[in-house]
């Protein structure tokens, strides 16, 4: 489902959505936002670069990052519950990866996490991808897409 | 100033840089990490696309917000000084503006208010841009970068 479809999908149903981006860093909404009417359903999102926003604005525990690292599972979920509460939002997604091309904290480029929150929902997709850093992003972004979209169908 | 040059002239600086969004909707932040290395300058970034985040996210003032609407110059300032205060970094900016097709509450598609907030900096820029809903979006994310590098230089 692309950004257009996603948009008509959560239009139809009166549903919003929001989202905590590390590595995207802003690109899930930044891509809803192409589709003319998007502010009838997109809120809005936090930019989780830095490792202390991500428990600063998303509330993800800071435990978990330092036990795990940023690039783990759980985090993806936190993110994207943390999206969905402060942005106030149906569903909210959470991204964290490696979009390299360096490997951080051991994990290689290309494993991303995409998290899901939402009515009754709550779950994490893995992904290994390769490619360059912007095709290592771009992708992630449609693995978002693509999570939300079987959600809503 | 591209997002390179933004990224290098920051890092060569020690400084960092946060960005509240609203009608590019995290395309400054996305922007700046494709840059290999964005992470020792970029901190994060609110999503501020419902008008009702722009106070609950980046603290602008909502009496401000319903006498001047979105799209006023002062808005673009405090969401500069929001995203700098709740992001962490150094230079803070905000964007706020029209994209189109449509006009948003009379403010014609294309009007633009880049603000940015730093050490002693405190200003905005407005433009008018035309072309479609991408260009503006995309030349919103060039003056971002032309201001806060003039500021750099």
């Amino acid at each position: 489902m692309d950004e257009k479809a996603l948009v008509a999908a959560l239009r139809a149903r009166g549903e919003t959505v929001a989202a905590a981006e590390s590595l995207t860093a802003g690109l899930v909404c930044a891509t809803l936002a192409r589709v003319p009417g998007a502010s009838a359903v997109l809120r809005g999102g936090l930019v989780v670069y830095a490792t202390e926003l991500k428990t600063r604005l998303a509330g993800v525990d800071p435990e978990l990052l330092a036990e795990h690292g940023a690039v783990y599972p759980e985090v993806a979920a936190q993110l994207a519950a943390g999206a969905r509460e402060r942005c106030g939002a149906t569903w909210g997604l959470g991204l964290t990866g490696v979009a390299g091309p360096a490997a951080q904290d051991g994990v290689a480029p290309g494993t991303v996490h995409v998290g899901l929150d939402g009515p009754g929902t709550r779950t994490v997709r893995t992904l290994a991808l390769s490619g360059d850093r912007d095709l290592i992003r771009t992708e992630s972004v449609r693995a978002a897409f693509a999570l939300l979209g079987e959600h809503l169908a």
